[in-house]
């Protein structure tokens, strides 16, 4: 039988490494034979551009620049299927290709809404009785997808977040004066990469001195009056705040709306910089990490890669069992010594929904967060990569 | 005899290597005594926030450490001296300190500005017949002190920037759609740094498709003309654009009010954003690097490193043999293979002034590199750094 392979949803920096598994777990399999790739997502296979990936990945080194490519070497995308009754077309325009290709599989890399697609296209398989098996292999550097302990692709993007929020600390304490820098981190719907910044306690750091997240209702009268008090004893203070936050009452800012109904928030630090900069009369200055959160995978977290890798290699075998409409779950045995195993879930139980950060890692004031929540946190982020580099950069493969 | 350094400026990523080089130099010289550190640049001495550093630095690995941390252990500052015959007494508190410390030789790790404090104060020493030398270690992010062939800081800025840019391009890209990028770089009166994200493309990278620097005049109509004719080659197009652009006759600053009715300042790469939007119709996103440029010292290109530590031992070696009131400056000797030799110039060649890249390296329309520019970029970018690391973050060294 024949494989295929897609990835969907926003880039991460360990999606690459999840379609690595899987490609080196099927190359071993005496069972599969030619591993397909759908270029951008599900549109891949609707609209018929499926490459061969056999060819395409052959030594040792072409998976470890694989590896350590961020973004999605087989493009992405944000198509949402209909529901089954409304569109039965386009299921059975998939699966046309789908056993035209004589494929046995297919691997969806991806988050919440693709494990959507996951749902739908397994349901619809069985529905039709095509022995085709669907599985779904988590990413997201929200790292809030239900079930799974965590999400490939956070591990990375939160150490990208706690180094930078470290030399952000470092950078903003040069000068003998008071201010604020605000740090405004990703995370729509669920706190988790702004919270994990205060892995920093850890090393002793203050910064991030405040936390805020979508978990809790923010105000700014609030807000400016932990700053205030942050200002009282200590000249630099360092906020970390999740771009998800909401204004109780208000609507601060403008939203755009992506294909999902998503809305793209942007501003959330400048628009705090400029009401502490007229409150408080001190230096400050919003840093937007912006992107590079899901793609400096110069830093990325040997962690988080490796078991990017190890669960698509799992998500092969899972799927040679019999298994289907499943998402790929890690399950944490223990934080000291590290210890996770893998589980698969019902792609239902994921799809369209987004796991919050626990209410009980937030402090009372809901403006920090708990030391307990660190040993979560910080296995995540551990190690480094040996990054292959051409010319002083890192090389990156492209198909 | 003792000697004294101090860092003054803005934060960079290769100063506390400067400020090891001169320790460690110090350290084998048996001319010198103490080495004193004064806290916040010159204001250290004007107010007395001396340390004596000889119990600060013990092992190799506190110097390792040191290296690695971006910004300025030492604090930093941006305090001009006055001229001499306004404020003698300024220039007697100063030199009254250093005589009470037995100082020999001061040494200011800093720009352009900086370097204004090294002219004045030497001039100062001269005229008074005292025996202090006083030299100027170079530094800068933005490239632009004249004479030197390039500064320390400039080559881990540079590899920051183009790393980030190429894991942009990644991200940027894996949508099937029509998008524009805009990537906003620090170089307020020079583009330096923007210009040296083109060491992508001799890696066979499009990006960054145009390039916009304050070596030129900068107009709106032309800027949306280029990207429009590159979207028409390209589905993606990625934009460097150094903040310090200027639109001829007008304020490119645009003051935006939000629901709240509070106004702020958005930056070039925000500004041109809403302006690509609107006029193409198509996705667009700007990333701003901010400080992650000066302080990302995870990724610190390792030439960089080792020059800055090395300018900074010639250093004490330049002012054991009588010289003052100089920068240390590099000479580049060849670019394949790459050498420089040390030297020095008068500080008050490079006060107060900028260095504007070459015109006849950027392209006849003002919106892209020439290559032969890269054979200047490619080598301060080469070598990536051992990172010493405590619970998978980068360690600093804080005093």
């Amino acid at each position: 039988m024949n494989i295929a392979i897609a990835q969907s949803g926003g880039p991460t920096c360990a999606i690459n490494a999840s379609l690595a598994g899987v490609i080196k777990e099927a190359f071993k399999n005496e069972k599969i034979d030619i591993v397909y790739g759908s270029i951008n997502g599900i549109e891949g296979i609707l609209n018929n551009e499926i490459i061969v990936l056999n060819n395409v990945f052959k030594t040792e080194e072409d998976f470890a620049v694989l590896m350590q490519t961020p973004a999605t070497v087989l493009g992405s995308c944000r198509h949402k299927l209909p529901h089954l009754e409304d569109s039965p077309e386009t299921f059975e325009k998939i699966i046309q290709k789908l056993e035209e290709l004589n494929i046995g599989a297919f691997f969806y890399i991806g988050g919440n809404d693709s494990m959507d697609t996951v749902n739908k296209l397994s349901k619809y398989l069985k529905i039709t009785g095509k022995d085709i098996k669907v599985i779904g292999i988590p990413k997201t550097i929200d790292n809030d997808l239900h079930i799974t302990d965590h999400s490939p692709g956070f591990g990375s993007a939160a150490k990208f977040v706690a180094t930078s929020m470290r030399e952000i600390a470092r950078d903003s304490s040069v000068y003998n004066l008071k201010s604020v820098t605000i740090v405004e981190i990703m995370g729509r719907h669920a706190g988790w990469l702004a919270a994990s910044s205060a892995v920093l306690h850890a090393l002793g750091e203050e910064a991030p001195h405040l936390v805020y997240l979508p978990e809790c209702d923010f105000s700014i009268i609030r807000f400016l009056t932990d700053i205030n008090k942050k200002l009282e004893e200590t000249d630099t203070v360092i906020v970390a705040v999740s771009e998800g936050v909401r204004i109780k009452g208000a609507d601060y800012m403008s939203e755009k709306k992506d294909n999902f109904g998503h809305a793209y928030l942007s501003g959330i630090g400048k628009y705090l910089e400029d009401i502490v900069s007229k409150e408080t009369g001190c230096k400050v200055r919003s840093v937007e990490l912006n992107v590079l959160q899901r793609c400096a995978s110069h830093i990325n977290s040997l962690t988080d890669i490796s078991e990017a890798e190890a669960i698509g290699a799992e998500a092969v075998k899972v799927a040679l069992q019999g298994e289907t409409g499943k998402m790929m779950c890690f399950k944490r045995v223990s934080n000291n010594p590290y210890k996770i195993e893998f589980g698969t879930a019902d792609a239902n139980l994921i799809a369209n929904s987004e796991k919050p950060l626990p209410r009980e890692w937030i402090n009372d004031d809901c403006n920090n967060i708990k030391d307990e929540a660190l040993d979560y946190f910080l296995p995540l982020i551990q190690g480094e990569c040996d990054i292959i580099t051409e010319l002083g950069l890192p090389k990156h493969f492209i198909i």
